[in-house]
């Protein structure tokens, strides 16, 4: 038997990788609903067939202009300013998370983010091999105050001061809060006067079931502090594996430095130039909103209905529920309950970055439709009674 | 003006963004010759249109299974045992390699690499800031005799051991050498005893002009000290973006893990599953040899006429020519002499992991037809003529 000699960072090992027992309803995903991913076998054809050369060989690196500019359109909605040089195309969101951790982030470098936060992002700047200054939130999102006190203290003992922020300012993963609009200028202040970064990871923007808008950070940024993470993988179909950085035009630059991979696939870029072009993109979000708030009112009730004792806020848009069981519940034993019960769920565990309080669940409304939804839900109570009735902590 | 804090890796500025000035030439990259992407207009209907829901939905982390055993079967024929678990999906064999640096390789770790080797490659592992232990090839290909003794004085020092080998040992670019069986029998002893994986880049494999081929490296490998890395970038079409890793199932498993964007784009994995089941990529590589052995045979040609004072020697196989210039030559100025002439070629520098003896150039012969490889391989001559009459080395 071979000993490979591994690096650290290959110990860690994400949460991406499922498989699901026959029968088994899963909330642990934030996937597409099924039925509404969108047919594009007429851009598909386009892309190869009129456009063979750009889609068969190797693609620029920065991504196709064409794709760039649709980019810069897409986000002066939201009040975001970009030229094509701000744009860097990549494999999605999470790749182009990687390729800035790759620009900025050296061994044992702190990274800002919220507890809890996304988990992949977690995985992510684990395989970074980074330490975390972890921030908590309230009901107007991220705590700045708490941030600036803690930059006040590394400063004052002359630690090593942080280079980046991951964050996710819309409908946060998994917490579901949108942080306020004054929350998002003192975040800016903060990144200019300490010179970190913010990555702001912007998924679920666009999937607003209530509420007003609040600009994005991105759109605050004057001094080149933010790069904003996009992606067409909630807006349209994650398959596309289609994302993108905006910042400064020498980060982006760099960050496609760091892309292994030359230019990302051409063609995928070529069908999302033509979903936007005709704004089928926007019919295709308006739907989307309409089927995913409705999935999350049905996820509200059949919680109220078959585990009352969980607490959980409504979200104004994006994709989770946020579970909060009571204090002293061990959420991960709940979950490996619920796996006998068919329904897959993700413990809180996986979205700290630190500590976990331990009685915490994510629940994703999106990738089943009602019916799953409130049998997954039911499961899910059967499994908490089990936990109870077996004498567990709380 | 923001300064921003870049880690060190991020200085590492690679070789793949050109611009090529209208009416340029360029050798300088083994890109696809146009003429010869194949039309898979009716595949991409199929992967989008019957395969809606894997084509648009997240794919899984290792890849289509179906992709995985056709790879399987497709290696099969050079003699490569390899089960569905023992095959990872990239974005082709560049984003293979990355995943394996980073399962394997430390900061200042050193990775064996012949003198001069695949420029991209030195960049992937230049941005995993590691040092070289380079060795040198002759006409058997890879020395195993200077690695074992390079080995065996780093193991008398104490020295920390290379974790992994990178080579191409078919038509090795850039050199063009093909690794003798009895010296790839001596890499695999090598790396048996010394607990280093190789990491066989055998993208020209299939691209033999003549002369019977010879086993992959990882044919010979009965222990998983062997990783092959893959691609239909050369066969098939780089903008698929579909390459692979077959090594032991743990290993590929941990560069998985290393995926930051989750699994490849699976429409152009189905893609290539059609193409490969229905066997077009015999019929097209067929045709694609043919093709780059009279690219070869022209661009040889217009050397000796040319360029009388070049040395090259015919590959067998593969995209590129390496070309010797007088002892004391500055072929960098001579690239860019090149440029002013309308050509773009790549000065040997970029290909040398270490110090670069300076008077080499690479070549390639795929991306162009025959008429502009004459003309090309005319103001090579013309730039190379103008170098010599300014009175420089040489």
């Amino acid at each position: 038997m071979t000993e490979f000699r591994f690096a650290r960072r290959s110990a860690i090992l994400g949460s991406s990788v499922f498989d699901h027992a026959p029968g088994t309803i899963s909330l642990n995903s934030g996937a597409a609903y099924p039925p509404l991913l969108p047919d594009v076998v007429r851009e598909a054809a386009a892309a190869v067939g009129q456009h063979r050369e750009e889609a068969m060989q190797y693609g620029p690196l920065m991504g196709l202009n064409e794709m760039r500019d649709e980019i810069c359109h897409f986000v002066a909605a939201d009040g975001v300013v970009a030229k094509r040089h701000n744009v860097l195309v990549t494999y999605g969101a999470k790749n182009a998370f990687d390729l800035a951790c790759r620009v900025f982030v050296e061994p044992n470098d702190r990274i800002i983010v919220t507890r809890p936060t996304y988990m992949t992002a977690i995985h992510i700047m684990r395989t970074h091999n980074v330490r975390f200054l972890d921030i908590g939130q309230d009901e107007d999102g991220f705590c700045t105050r708490e941030l600036e006190a803690k930059l006040r203290r590394l400063e004052a003992n002359a630690e090593p001061m942080p280079k980046l922020l991951f964050d996710v300012p819309d409908f946060h993963n998994p917490v579901g809060v949108t942080t306020s609009l004054a929350r998002r200028q003192e975040m800016v202040a903060l990144a200019q006067r300490y010179n970190f970064l913010i990555c702001e990871d912007d998924p679920y923007r666009r999937i607003r079931f209530e509420g007003d808008a609040i600009p994005p950070i991105k759109a605050l940024d004057t001094t080149g502090h933010v790069i904003s993470l996009g992606t067409v993988s909630k807006t349209l179909a994650p398959g596309l594996r289609v994302g993108w950085a905006i910042g400064d035009a020498g980060v982006v630059r760099r960050m496609a430095m760091q892309k292994a991979d030359g230019g990302s696939n051409t063609f995928a870029q070529r069908i999302v130039v033509q979903l936007m072009r005709s704004n089928r993109i926007s019919h295709h979000i308006s739907e989307l909103t309409d089927q995913m708030r409705h999935h999350r009112d049905v996820m509200m009730e059949a919680l109220a209905v078959h585990m009352p004792e969980a607490k959980a806020k409504a979200p104004l848009g994006g994709y989770f529920l946020w579970v909060e069981l009571p204090e002293g519940t061990d959420a991960e034993r709940v979950v490996e309950l619920g796996v006998f019960e068919g329904v897959d769920a993700s413990a809180g565990r996986l979205s700290f970055p630190t500590d976990d309080p331990g009685n915490f669940l994510r629940l994703a409304y999106s990738f089943v439709g009602e019916d799953k939804i409130r049998r997954a839900i039911a499961r899910l109570g059967v499994a908490y009674r089990r936990y109870k009735q077996a004498d567990n902590p709380a």
